[in-house]
């Protein structure tokens, strides 16, 4: 039993919480709750904290079935936990990594390419519908938020597990191997003459998705093959990113199926 | 020069920023930032008020003219800011209110009806995408989440001020009443067997989007003259509320384009 923040394994949880440097370098992340929990792929599971509170409900005892955890008291969890009220599991999950081949393995491919997102509530809400429109990787650019925040892992419901993704420093270069493999590459982007829902998208295409406040770098948006824009009325400049993003998606879907 | 927390008027304002029962009393609401306060329409602008800093920039002059204002100290302005960063303008503004009559004038209406959302963030960004989709007006439950609160009305964008809405204690009544006006209504909904791409939006249509955990309650969804669903790949059970309605209104865009 865990009675004391001062325990090492305490501490290296909250800077596992908090700063995705430590995350980057173990290679590691934190889930907490109950249904975030049930979904880890196991292989991936590297150690297991529950609170005595939690361990008290009998209704909870069967997710933790073949699984080693650790207890903790409830004061020690609530200091870790990143959530107001704590659900009273949480657990370091292994990250995992892909590859661009993996991710352009199928006939057609239909990727997000996304440079420089910060919010992440986007980023995750992204992943989300990437899954429930049919996406087959995401690719970020090295700046873009860290998808292993604790806020962007909830906001995923469960999306991180299945979806391919990898960061990259050389964006340009990915885009530029993508399009040799026949991708269509699409950049959502307010000089687009195409509306969205005029291109055809049941070959291999791409979508360029920029910065919430800036867009797409210059230099980013020029390898696209195709400028597309969403149509906008009244006085609205541009489209929350995840939403544009699920826009596009959604329309790739509708043709797909 | 208001130099002090202590100020009735400061007073005022931080509840107004707080509470939403003294919003709904006074029928008025705060705005925060340049851009937001150059939107609002002038009829309904009640008091404006800038920081020191804000009036020494020469720039800013321009947005002012012709506007009566009150100056405080940089310090009280932080006090009262809803910001981290205050930009050194806020205003009080008069609630607007708009009818049925209003919002079905047009003659295939295009409205969403919303459930007890409770997201703030997710109302402001469907009151975003829903004014570039072209949707003629936004009807909610009393009990969704207030409209008003800064940080729903930032995440408007200023769509707030130019989108027909209101909140209705009697929902039902109200979707009753539409279908009499031959708008047909649409509940998004798991048990949607309709693909929602495969209805006709061109005539007039009004889309019921329920609570984020909870879905539509089962009295309102009997009144959908139609179930439809967004078909979800992998183990999506569904999407954020602001997503599905951004994917609903867009076919509709898509179709009526």
């Amino acid at each position: 039993m865990i009675e004391s923040t001062a325990n090492k394994q305490v501490r290296n949880l909250i800077q596992l919480i908090k700063k995705a440097k430590v995350r980057r370098e173990t290679q590691t992340f934190v889930v907490e709750g109950i249904r975030m929990f049930r979904e880890v792929p196991k292989e991936q599971l590297v150690q297991t904290y529950v609170s005595e509170s939690f361990l008290e409900k009998q209704e909870n005892h069967e997710a933790l079935k073949g699984i080693h955890y650790e207890v903790m008291t409830d004061k020690v969890f609530a200091a870790v936990s990143d959530t107001q009220t704590p659900q009273g599991i949480l657990c370091v999950v292994r990250q995992k990594e892909y590859t661009l081949e993996e991710i352009l393995k199928k006939e057609f491919p239909f990727l997000m390419i996304l440079e420089n997102l910060q919010d992440p509530g986007n980023l995750g809400t992204i992943f989300r519908t990437a899954e429930g429109a049919g996406v087959d990787g995401i690719i970020m650019s090295s700046d873009t938020v860290d998808i292993y925040n604790p806020k962007t892992v909830r906001s995923t419901m469960g999306s991180l597990y299945r979806m391919p993704f990898f960061y990259e420093k050389d964006l340009k270069g990915v885009v530029e191997r993508i399009k040799e493999k026949n991708v269509s590459v699409y950049a959502a982007h307010l000089k687009g003459k195409h509306a969205y829902y005029l291109e055809d998208y049941r070959s291999g295409c791409a979508f360029l998705i920029g910065n919430e406040g800036n867009g797409l770098t210059d230099e980013l948006a020029a390898l696209a093959d195709t400028y597309i824009r969403i149509p906008m009325e009244g006085q609205v400049e541009s489209l929350n990113a995840a939403i544009a993003a699920a826009v596009l998606m959604y329309e790739v879907k509708r043709q797909r199926d």
